[in-house]
């Protein structure tokens, strides 16, 4: 890959009352006055590794070519865990090495991984609790500046990878679950569009959630009346629980994990 | 017009938890690497096309000319209702066509309004779900480059408008409503300065809101001691209702749609 | 100084859900289509000075030189309080005067202080109620494009400076508060690395916080066993007491302003 297009997307648990957020920007800016930050969510919830790796692996493709993505979920810092940095045919990725690249991983082939252990490119002074402002951030802001990653540290091969939740299918059965939940109540499974149609071969179905039966699946929110349940393929690809107008978390009283079932005949 | 400033602005329901917000800002690089992302907020309450269309309305001024305002508060994604992009005087806007321009077009006129009907300026895949991200962010981000709004789609002339509440004025009375409840709890209510200084004519008035009583309006909150209520001219431009150092809306148990009436004498 | 570096930071109590932020940020390119605006936080408590000029306090120093650092926590908005700009050896800073700096001028020495009086640089119509827009985001766009302070207004000399919260050492003790709770429900002190450096001299220690104790400062969340309590040094340099993979606030059910004691021996 060329060097960096200069821009650096954020996502963490940080949320948006403290000041972690900014002064991360600020410490982009010291050493790449032409960074464009984007954030992508700070929403996390705290120390979510793998709730942040979903978010990260749904995002990271829509951004332009030579992007660094920086993932700071990071309950083990000042800990053993290692910070890296890692190349993929299109990106470049920031991150402790604890599983937030879990879903990145799974899609795309890693061409270079690097542990960061040249402090040569961190702040003069590392704190205990806040390795995004002090080793993370001043990373991603010289890779976004065309530092060749072997500058920063020692390659790596055993990256850490979470399990990811994957639907059983059987021959008449797909037993899945709630992975996400969005603003709207909108209840995202692990069901892909792929691994619904292979399944499904053109048979009659039905979704159970709770005590509720689908037989559909629409193509917009407005095609059953308001108030009503609905199954709809999601921007994240996997198939969605929704109530149109209205909010199916609530509705149904599910929380993520919950279990899906699709029966097939 | 001329061609756009790079500034682009962003009015959703998304909230900042979900990856929305920032996949549709990496669409835009995509397309524009230098356009400038402004948000102007997320926190529309979800589906609240209205409430949408009054903070559009109460902002979009304060950005320089060619500014491109993307507002995406679409619960009819993936339905019938068009797609469309309108260019006013001094901006262009970019929206489902639901009314969420209602009060843009009640202050401006349009210059021309367009369907969005070419799919070469969307993402070559269309989501069922996630129009924001497929087809009005890269829409936004090629008018931010110039693209003639023409090569967009067709002309239309029928923009949705939906109706917006007015106070109602007679010799010694206005009666109206509270339309928007600000962060700290000032109760904003929908009688501009002007509409009052016609109404009043010089005369002493009551403003009543729940079992309260206002006769004066102030040019600071601290105008009166803490914790009391005053009525002061809002940065919307309307009477507004505020406790000094506290939450009106809180403290009167008054929510969005309350009635507020001045009586004149 | 010279002049700035176009970076313009953000600190209000105004949220995400109103435009508040977004017409400034409107407003700052009207006068500097070259500005980068960053925020640091929106979210300090409603009129809550002292809390902001913590929060600015500890980030402002994270940004490049030149940057303008514009605080708006503004209850006085529209009264007799005035309205200032103050220049350090580093920065500029654009904010009420009330105490918004305390924590800055507690470490940096004032170059140039001056009361904002000159309407050339404001927008034209000054509303009652919101200077943000009106007065302190043109001031620091202004700013930001080299105006010289000069112009703004006259010097002033006599800042407001609101009551820092020290803590108190004697021989064998240092009586401390919390004086901040992050969105981990991390319990920052607002004792200092050093002061406890000189208080302790290499003697054993208890903190005491609520009904426990904790006689050790560890390096990492992770040297404690999941849900235990420990000592650290946060990122603000101060004593953090914090729950390893939990939320120490809640599960001590401790506040802002808590106090905390260590003892010595």
């Amino acid at each position: 890959m060329n060097r960096s297009n200069n821009i650096i997307t954020l996502i963490t648990d940080f949320g948006a009352s403290d000041i972690f957020v900014g002064v991360m920007k600020g410490g982009i800016l010291n050493i790449n006055p032409e960074a464009k930050i984007i954030d992508i969510t700070h929403e996390i919830e705290p120390q979510d590794v793998i709730g942040g790796a979903f978010l990260l692996g749904s995002s990271y493709r829509y951004f332009p070519r030579g992007t660094v993505h920086l993932s700071v979920i990071d309950p083990g810092v000042g800990s053993e865990r290692r910070a890296i940095t890692v190349e993929t045919e299109d990106y470049y990725f920031v991150t402790p090495d604890n599983g937030s690249l879990s879903h990145v991983l799974a899609e795309d082939a890693v061409r270079k991984a690097i542990e960061l252990s040249n402090p040569d490119y961190f702040l003069p002074e590392i704190s205990d609790t806040f390795h995004g402002r002090d080793i993370f951030a001043p990373v991603a802001a010289h890779i976004s500046k065309g530092v060749p990653l072997e500058n920063l540290g020692e390659i790596v091969t055993d990256l850490v990878k979470l399990p990811i939740l994957t639907p059983q299918t059987s021959d008449d059965r797909i037993i899945a679950h709630v992975i996400y939940i969005d603003r709207f109540g909108n209840l995202i499974t692990n069901i892909s569009k792929s691994v619904f149609g292979k399944a499904r071969r053109e048979r009659d179905f039905v979704i159970s959630i709770k005590d509720k039966q689908i037989n559909q699946i629409k193509r917009a929110y407005s095609e059953v009346p308001t108030g009503e349940l609905l199954g709809i393929f999601s921007s994240f690809g996997n198939l969605e629980i929704a109530v149109n107008g209205g909010n199916a978390a609530k509705n149904l009283g599910v929380e993520k994990g919950a279990p899906v079932e699709i029966s097939l005949r």
